[in-house]
């Protein structure tokens, strides 16, 4: 199977990095082809971020699709996710909409636990956007920048490790997400100091992403889901307008 | 007050009707600059149509603030609105979410007839991501495009008609929201036809925008609709990657 | 525009105060015409105050509506806006109603400040009930008596600052909703002390009447709020048992 | 036990036939005794109604309250029911609660049959604000006045047959509720021709009644349903204004 | 009437102490006769045991239905409850749902204290199975084994009571459901030391048992209550096997 | 990975058809040990014999956990499945629960197709339960016994047929869900005659299982999964009894 990362910021270390934890978490016959966005934020913090990033991964997207069998969104907003879903003749899959479901299979309800208080709403919010609202059972935060994530690895360790407890013990969490690319890979570190199911959203991905494609569903013919119709495109990447056009 | 009305498609003549009507809706002392955004598509009726328009909103708020007291976004999938109400320092409003919040004031439960079947389970989730799934009743489409919204005018009536009296007898709705800036106007010539109270979406938004600025109140300084911090941006529109820039 | 607004509760000076806050945030060319109902407790903050008030508040408006292009209810608990609403030929908003619709605008979670324990789960209630429940982030509440809101103000600001902060903080609130009539002004002189939108209920409902009444819905003739069938009245205000007579 | 049953319209008549309803459901020892309120309409059929109906069902449990068990409100709308539960010092149940909380006890979901279409969205409002939204299946209407309940009773037998063996078959009810005081005893006589549990709302909160008086939990001392603080009342029964005076 | 109260673990001691306050909350018309199920935990805290539990209650109910009016089962996980209210020909009721229904009708919200930090997560999902996730506040926990109860009584009370009142100025909570049949009884002891009404849950069920007896809604004839179709069941408890049989 | 499929009803052929679809859908390295509990219904059809099959279900599970990696339960109400998942150290999907979250990542709402009329409200339930209510557009239902699933296919594929394509077009469904193990397979067959993704409940939860295995989730060490507390069993399966004890 050939699954394309899309990396929704524009920092090409994180994209290493993430492509190191998908490599690690694949099955043997999954190969990774991952891509960094052509544009937006170097890393995704706020609204704003997140709405470029959903156009810029819809790009990378039509870009990149030739030969792919399945798509993942390695930021922890799934920017794009639901038009990619449209657009792609594969199935694609979202860091955080995968970790919930994985969640769902582990537990009663979760705890997200991430970096930066002002995504505290919005992921509240993707949760009750995808029906998941009654299982998610708190937003914990870190203040520290995307971009620094990596620096000082040990005191971001300890503040997960004492965030997550604090999710389980006043909670009420039953699994943990450690959400977002910039911490990908941190969760296998902090197994033994949480005492619940610890996920990291790129492994939870990668494995959805091939679930989905060994289940084989077919591309929707009717609903929202199914291709767009042909359109005119104003302004926008040639191979994106491309695929809006009479001939495609 | 100087309202800005972003449209979301790249149609510059359903600008044209949009502000016609935004004007006819407004109070005397508003004044409307109207922008079409610089890309996309043409109509947005689909998912991936309303990922690049959230993006082009976002940049023609940002190209346009200057002397703007408040910001409507004319396209009935509301993009970019929660993105805009965070950067921009005046309050922002869309014409789904206006005509939502004033059915509430309406009615018990409203039902949303708008152009395209696969808009449907979109605007539904739209309904519940503000939080008002138990207040719509129903949406109902009709199998049209967005660009021929305007042609054979008496046939788009009889139908708009025929969907919203179902709507309110079988559907228990007691609001109809006319969704779409291409139907912008309609509502006004079938007032007499149908027994519930019919909304446009485009005036709904223009009077939410006066009301905000009248109530006045101040922009967040906590919480996820406060001002973005400074941040690296790569490839997009000057002016936007400006008000991320340090020393805005 | 001709706005009534209906006191719900007999304490003449909280009209007065009331009608202060609605003529500043009124647009000119609206005028307001102030009633105090004619029974009823002095301050509303308990449930069978809150329904007494409903009946009063109907009755005000069936005396008062001559001439009237839209109305509001000044009390925090909205007693009678449906039934005001079916009965009036015009739009009528509730200050409860109008802060959280305006909230919805201006964040993704609201919470209320506001006098009296013991109404908290009311307006959880009134919350739920607009189908809001999820936009409810906490319902923070001062031990004061109604009629006392206006003794010793400093302490009240203090108050309502320090709750206000701490729903922001702890509760993730991010618009902050200062409910009830007898604290109308106060919004005004603590935005600079919370980070958060502060909205005034009565400066809110003003905004959002000549918001309906400049978009001009019809009376429904269908549905639960079309207006009343002729029916036998007992007993109760002959204006109001008028609006019920076969001949009206 | 002494059960009060307030009857909230007007007409005498139905009390008459309320109470013989009631009398036959109750166990031996639960002795009835009913009131007519003092105001309002002679068939509770809208919101206006309702809320008239909410004060002089109040007035009514304060003015009949000596020596009391436990109370009843025989109107399908239950006004009032929050208020005289605080007012109250014994338990008070409402016919339309009563018999969603028995439904909820022997199917999955119910379906609601009743008279006038315009109360279907009040209704399906009162099982949201119970809480019960997800347990309503529908609510089926039949176009008769509540006046004129008992004239032709075989072709209201014949409607609501009709309504209930089609919210089993199409809306998936399990249980039926037969609702409106107008209606009591119907049930009785169509038990065999619906293959659900058919309920009567009279029936039902007499025996919740006698049951929350068997298991005799003790009045409120904190929360929204303690009795209410001391209060100047104005133009109110002065029974009532009683039970707010210091002296009580 | 003839009640069976089926205790769903296999404690006998247990049952003696649940039927002696079954015996003490019913009215003097009824009779109970108690089961102890045959196979499973000595006490049921865990999702396991309540698993194996609705089991055992079911060939309870099989094995003991001739002659009974009413059931009950007395565990607070109501194991099997849908399943024998499914199978027998009488009305079914547990302490668990018996106890949430009756605090619905005594305030806004409830908490549940009961024994087992594990069960917390498991009984908000029995509530939002229920339809009532609105309407509980929490659900708070003593560290105590259920078969030590029964010892060291003072101290339990101290912990109950501590935890009923910091729901109630905390969470909230408008009425404390005490939970399971272990602490059966206690309530009564506390009455005074708790500020809300304190449900029993055995008090609650036997009420309404009796109430749904009261009603006599007949069996359902048609959904998922209907009685189940002939089967072949292989290795369970003959009684129960005969109940499939074609010859019933 | 070696995957332990139980099959919940006692009709071997069943297991036969389950095991034979789970290998065609499995990874090439996964092995599957696949069996049939020893006690419950030849069918699994109503409420009464999903309680009998989770206990079964379990005793299934203590009995053949030896060397397994995942557990998998191929009944469509997935009986046991909050209870195994508990007490195995391995993952456990069910095929209800793993077809739904399938569906979240394929489409808006999905709506289930399966046999029996009595199953359409367990299953509703089963959704709500799960959280995810407001994904489920519907579920169809035909009458025809489980263990008749397999005679005359033509007209089992054409009623299958037809019911997903009324869900697509009435109910708004965009992915179809064909429940029950006696169904598995026949989803292959229909693929181009239905015009949304067509999934097959033990399909997905093959997959589904093989994910959670490859992510690797550590087994819950607090909350309501973790394994159970020593305790005591009585006439149970001795060495799910065994699992109880002190000593394992």
């Amino acid at each position: 199977m050939r699954l394309l990362v899309v990396q929704s910021n524009t920092s090409e270390f994180m994209t290493d990095l993430i492509v190191e934890e998908a490599r690690r978490a694949a099955s043997p016959d999954t190969e990774i082809k991952a891509v960094t966005v052509g544009f937006g934020a170097r890393g995704i913090e706020c609204r704003t971020e997140v709405a470029i990033a959903a156009h810029a991964t819809v790009v990378a997207f039509a870009e990149n699709a030739e030969g792919i069998d399945a798509g993942l969104i390695s930021c922890f907003s799934d920017p794009g996710l639901a038009a990619a879903r449209e657009l792609m003749p594969f199935p694609v899959v979202g860091i955080a909409e995968a970790s919930m479901l994985t969640a769902c299979m582990l537990g009663g309800r979760f705890s997200i636990v991430t970096l930066g208080a002002r995504m505290a709403q919005p992921l509240r919010e993707l949760a009750m956007q995808y029906g998941l609202g009654s299982r998610l059972a708190s937003v914990r935060t870190i203040e520290r920048r995307v971009v620094d994530a990596g620096s000082d690895p040990g005191s971001l360790a300890d503040e997960v490790t004492a965030l997550s407890n604090a999710a389980i013990e006043q909670d009420g969490a039953e699994v943990i997400i450690l959400g977002g690319g910039a911490v990908a890979g941190l969760s296998r570190k902090l197994v033994d100091r949480i005492n619940a199911p610890l996920l990291d959203g790129v492994t939870c991905a990668v494995r959805m992403a091939e679930a989905l494609h060994g289940i084989g569903a077919s591309k929707a013919r009717a609903g929202s889901y199914r291709a767009p119709a042909a359109k005119e495109m104003v302004g926008v990447s040639p191979v994106l307008a491309g695929l809006f056009s009479e001939k495609r």
